[in-house]
């Protein structure tokens, strides 16, 4: 008999996610003959969990098809960590029970690190309990943190909306700066790494040219240097662009903007690091200053998407369901670089127990002796996967993206789950 | 003899001012037989005043074909605005002795109300002292706030950035909010009219589409009703998508950034109305936020430029040739509407007099009774200034954007001029 699928998404989205969706969805298509049908968790994992799924088959080819240049999530994500298999095993018990009243043999999970821990200990306690279901990652995250794979799907775009942009808000400040604003500073995300921030130096390509300070969570924010390279690059430039990565840090650990709140992972909600160092300008330099907080801007940018990323999104959303297919449990797809220049990559793949709640931090030599911009090694990583415009199709001035209908799958069960 | 032309631009730059310095020079290039050389201001008017001048004829044809699409402002601007001819007689001599010394016989004024009264102001005095010089404005202002002209170049882009960037947001929170972000706010420019909000509207198209709640400058705040109208949001759609003008104001009169707020530990809210916006939602509604401000991206964003605003830009700046050599003097073309659906429009003219420092003001009609939306004739109006794209060339994934020589014209006046 022929299992059906379960897709969820996870974690923050971003330009491309639902690329890796038309992967899926696609594909699977494309062997009716041994797959059933995809089914998509409203919201996530929490669809599993609550029974609420999205029957996919609902949606034309051509709707499907829009996935592949529509930002967000599709379906829903969802900021939700199953806890350790001890400390609440309920969860997974209901996964299963869920999976098992849906046919469900396959699980394709769409996210970062945490997500890959998840899709690994389900294909754990699927054996156990006597109902094996295949788990596999897609990778997704636009902190490019995941290990073993060149680069994550969503990062490349996030990095070309942050090079573009910087390369253009440089040529506005560097036009203003005889008579009003000197210092231009840009906040990124990458709570972190810093390996958004580094894709901002892309825009620069001769010496002088923006930007003139990148500031790093990797580098301990110290105020006299910082202060004095910007100094400088006004007295030289005339004017000078700043990014900072919302990441950024004191030495003793402390977030330069600490929003005293913190979401459902536990994890510090940041935010207004931006301000922080306008301020610091304006006050110890007393220049005038404008500062911009991309924020989501960066991560929906669908429209300045990079074609690399899309592809590579496609790709490992195609290769989850060639993997299960080709009998591979407990394993992610990953995007292997076999050259630089030209960038020529492949899809690899690797345990699931490998990437699992780990992190890529960007490599130390990645970053300048100085600590304020990117080496020549940094640039050759980055370069190639910004390559490439895959705008999508425009309708009254817009671009057009796709809203599916959602339709939900009947339900089977008669329990009722209680997230806590 | 031919006479020499001087170009230059003033206050805030656009994606498209460059395109209307291309059409300058570009006509003016046409038309050699009557026209001398095109002579840019380094800076904007302080390039006359300080006698320091760029001799655009330095400047390869293929160089000012790609101003066309190279946002900032590639002579430098300036803010700097001309005292009355009482206050500063002294500014305005200096400029017609600058314009004699180098047989200057135009002076085409690229700005918003200030530049046009200054150009009005030197076709004034240059009569009176016996030197005459043609003054034609060009307009540029991404506030849209000019008198007469249907639109002004500059606006239509930051428009479609606006739109495309709400649009593309909406689907991130809309992914996130079952379990994070429930309230996304985009801080927009506009400190007196709100056209730059109210184009965010045009990323509605159906009832609960983003953005909810538009806050423009035209209608006092007022916390009550604007906390209901986010938590209906909310209730509604699951999540709220509000977009605020810079210039948002309370009932006295008071901006919504200078409120002088504090945070969760008593320091003064650094920060623009976004960080505002977003810590009231947050500590009355109790909705976890994001916020971004668009600040500079907005008005440099030529990657994603409105056609219209592109081809619009460049016309004002051949007009502004044409007109000269036509024989007016104290004029600004104008863009002028001959029918909505579709979009046809020409050039026309208006006197420079008709022009000078007179804002226009978005009518209470463009936005709905409740004040947080826009009626369909703004929609109407805002529609046609954003179709098209426009895309420049990419070199290396990035916009490949042209830098000039800028070759200073050789000084022939022994005397400085000191800035006040």
């Amino acid at each position: 008999m022929k299992k059906n699928i379960f897709y969820a998404q996870s974690g923050g989205v971003t330009a491309v996610i639902n690329a890796s969706a038309c992967g899926v969805i696609e594909t699977a298509r494309k062997h009716r003959n041994k797959l059933g049908k995809v089914y998509a968790g409203r919201n996530g994992i929490l669809g599993a969990l609550t029974e609420d799924m999205i029957d996919t088959t609902a949606e034309s080819a051509k709707t499907i098809a829009a996935l592949r240049h529509t930002p967000g999530g599709a379906f829903g994500s969802a900021r939700y960590k199953l806890k350790g298999l001890e400390q609440n095993r309920a969860e997974y018990e209901r996964l299963i029970e869920v999976f098992k009243a849906h046919d469900i043999g396959y699980f394709f999970y769409n996210g970062g690190g945490d997500s890959m821990d998840t899709a690994y200990k389900v294909s754990q306690l699927g054996q156990e309990l006597g109902y094996p279901v295949v788990c596999i990652g897609v990778p997704k995250t636009v902190d490019n943190d995941l290990p073993v794979t060149d680069t994550c799907p969503g990062f490349g775009s996030v990095a070309k909306y942050v090079a573009v942009s910087t390369r253009e808000a440089a040529l506005d400040v560097a036009s203003m700066a005889r008579t009003s604003t000197r210092v231009f500073i840009l906040e990124v995300m990458g709570r972190h790494a810093g390996w958004i921030a580094a894709a901002a130096g892309l825009a620069g390509e001769t010496p002088g040219d923006a930007p003139h300070v990148i500031l790093f969570p990797e580098i301990p924010f110290d105020e006299t240097t910082f202060l004095a390279r910007v100094k400088d690059a006004v007295t030289r430039y005339e004017y000078c662009v700043v990014v900072v990565s919302e990441g950024a840090k004191y030495a003793d650990g402390r977030f330069l903007a600490e929003a005293g709140t913190t979401d459902a992972f536990g994890h510090a909600q940041l935010g207004g690091v931006a301000a922080t160092v306008a301020q610091l300008v304006k006050s110890k330099l007393g220049f005038k200053y404008h500062y911009a907080i991309a924020d989501y801007l960066q991560r929906a940018a669908r429209h300045i998407a990079s074609k690399v990323d899309v592809e590579q999104a496609y790709a490992m959303g195609k290769a989850a369901v060639l993997l299960a297919l080709a009998g591979e449990n407990a394993v992610m797809p990953t995007i292997v670089r076999k050259s630089g220049a030209p960038y020529r990559w492949t899809v690899g793949k690797v345990a699931l127990s490998r990437v699992a709640n780990k992190e890529k931090m960007m490599p130390r030599s990645f970053i300048t002796k100085d600590g304020f911009g990117i080496t020549a090694g940094c640039r050759s990583y980055l370069a190639p996967l910004i390559q490439g415009e895959d705008y999508p199709p425009y309708k009254n001035g817009l671009p057009s993206y796709v809203s599916l209908k959602n339709q939900r799958v009947a339900r089977r069960l008669s329990t009722n789950f209680v997230l806590k």
